[in-house]
């Protein structure tokens, strides 16, 4: 057998695994007590690892709230000294089956989503969603609410999933798909599809006098599902990674200085370039001098068949970003270029219900000189700036390049 | 100025009307407080006025569940008795600012979703939607229910509305348009978003032990939304009719036996042809030779920019309905040649936004051929059958001859 028919069959197993993938939310639980490897004085990250003094700042803002949230400093200078002097830890979120949406920042106390996929033993975990902390604020209100998360949300949530006996994620993530969201930028249908089914629990799973905020918390965050299909799609990726020779991509994240990918056949190597400007809608008030570049783990959703691979049926949030229908069908068509495989539970209503494009072959990329199209929220670069808009990016070419001479070295194309 | 010129101006201030319409979700009663002309001994129906006699079986199956359930018969034998000598009294709901799904009867003590149309002082009332009774279902536990809709859920989204000073429903129309809802045959998306709005207010509107099933409704009934939609249309049309020499049709209903019209500068006639056949997707067991014809006052939904008019917003549902995402565009396009105006509120995605047409003017339906595209649901023809499918329908040509005719007569053109 030839090398390329040797990849091409490692890449249908990963494919296989990504399409028999059957993620399942379990369980809400503090980080320190069901995150592999997680410890009280442990801060995870989203994207590739890096140190703390390469950092953007909006990553080191979180971590810095985190370490006052844990009580690990009482003030940010403290804080800044501690992770300096390794008092404190960093790790990447992927080095600890989690993803972290935008800054990333998971630490000990937090509330995580537990996502298991039961067809390959993988797990995932994600940071229960909060919309500040993440773009790096960490105002007394932000850690308040994060204390709210971790002691009434949380539980309440977990108990709620837990009287259900799990949910299965993809039907609902199948069903959003065809109601406008694409479940990276756009997860509205989703949440509202998410709180019809734990209403009712939430009832027997929350006291009286807490069970309004707790239904509040899905009117005021139309994303909170994407903490569930970030978690989803970290325990698929994991599930596709390790298939010898395959050249299928089953991780990309990134940090805000890179982004990176990790490939299937190339074990846990970062393959990495420079984050890239977002092409984006800004509010008002904002313009790309204020933004961080590319970051957080949500890329997980592209990843598996969801986020850019599913944005024709996301037209308004694709509108946000400029383009019209017949574009964002282009694109999606453009993408099923570069990547192995079709899912079968993820489809295309305006595209006579296709299946989104799954398993970004770094080959193909390199190949056609076609990158991933990635739908991403778009951080400040300034204290207290939050989220100042968002938008579609493409990942540099250079990762890919790397990835594929690594493939070449390891299956002996090249010496 | 001339005639067309005439009815070309009357057509812009009808659909003045239709666009500047407010409708606003202001309460939930029982009918008998609320809705004008009610009284304990009237029973309403959907379509145009129609005696007992002719009544479809469907229909009469409603009719008779209704006296049961307000004790205006203790059998089936004598609720038919008691109607065909005029103790219990049937009018059609559109005779009572009011409107009804299927069969559309509804009697003194159901629950009604109350519509304000501030602008125009109108007013939509709709019952709180229950999927039995509607398709002529009258079991016990049928009866039951509609007593718990009456005594507990009525009441507690009554509360919960009057908690929020109202509901803006253009706005979440707006919303699910571009969530995979037309706000006809498919209203998952406005009903998942309609709870989220409520849900909070609901735990404060209602006793905890009985709030499970009242959130359970939300997850039970995907066409909850539906009274809402059909409410507010009933307080749009009726805010567009009665503009001298208007050629805008402002209601269309069915009975089952008759499809008719009322046009804004006709008056209160109905203008009819036979109510036809529907091209459906049917449950399994079931096909055409089980079908009721053509049934409801949904069809107020075509009437302002929704419903058929929305397809290509509703793939999903169109593609249950067996056609491609070309053909559901291909379709909203040809009913575009037929009415006055389009929507500044509901808009196409896949259409790059534009409005739906709205306003369907009775001269371009007979001068193009082009007959307005309505997505409906099925009712059996037997008894116990309750829903059998959905599907699409085109009302009979007659009926807009009829209107053209009348018109004519009126503003002088024939003798």
């Amino acid at each position: 057998m030839g090398i390329k028919e040797r990849i091409d069959r490692a890449n249908e197993e990963v494919i296989r695994r990504l399409l028999d993938s059957r993620p399942v939310w379990v369980d809400v639980q503090k980080a320190v007590d069901v995150v592999p490897g997680m410890t009280p004085i442990l801060i995870l990250h989203s994207g590739p690892p890096i140190e703390w003094g390469r950092m953007c700042f909006v990553q080191r803002e979180s971590v810095i709230g985190a370490a006052l949230f844990e009580g690990l400093a009482k003030t940010p200078e403290e804080a800044k000294e501690r992770v300096a002097a390794g008092e404190i830890q960093l790790a990447p979120c992927h080095a600890h089956s989690s993803v972290g949406a935008m800054t990333g920042v998971t630490s000990a106390s937090m509330a995580v989503f537990c996502i298991e996929n039961p067809p390959f033993g993988t797990k995932g975990f994600c940071k229960v969603v909060e919309r500040k902390l993440q773009f790096g604020v960490r105002t007394p209100e932000v850690l308040e609410n994060l204390h709210w998360m971790a002691e009434e949300l949380g539980p309440a949530l977990g108990q709620a999933v837990r009287r259900l006996g799990g949910v299965e994620l993809k039907p609902i993530i199948a069903q959003a798909l065809h109601m406008g969201d694409e479940c990276h930028n756009r997860n509205v249908a989703a949440t509202a599809l998410l709180l019809r089914t734990l209403a009712p629990e939430l009832v027997d799973a929350a006291e009286p006098r807490r069970l309004r905020r707790i239904l509040q918390y899905f009117q005021e965050v139309d994303q909170a599902f994407l903490g569930l299909a970030m978690a989803a799609g970290k325990s698929m990726g994991d599930a596709a990674h390790g298939v010898r020779d395959s050249s299928v991509v089953t991780a990309m994240a990134r940090n805000g200085v890179e982004f990176g990918i990790r490939v299937s056949g190339l074990g846990d190597r970062w393959f990495t370039g420079e984050a890239q400007a977002i092409d984006g809608a800004f509010l008002p008030g904002f313009s790309a001098a204020d933004a961080t570049p590319d970051i957080g783990d949500s890329t997980i959703t592209e990843t598996i068949g969801l986020g850019g691979m599913a944005m024709a049926n996301a037209l308004t949030a694709s509108a946000i970003a400029g383009g019209r229908a017949e574009d964002a069908i282009r694109r999606v068509r453009e993408n099923m270029e570069i990547t192995a495989g079709r899912s079968r539970s993820f489809t295309l209503p305006v595209m006579d219900f296709e299946g989104t494009p799954v398993g970004i072959d770094v080959r193909r990329v390199v190949e056609t000189g076609i990158l991933p199209i990635i739908l991403t929220g778009i951080a400040s670069n300034k204290p207290g700036g939050g989220r100042i808009g968002g938008g579609v990016v493409r990942p540099p070419m250079e990762a890919f390049v790397r990835a594929v001479r690594a493939l070449a070295e390891q299956v002996g194309v090249l010496s």
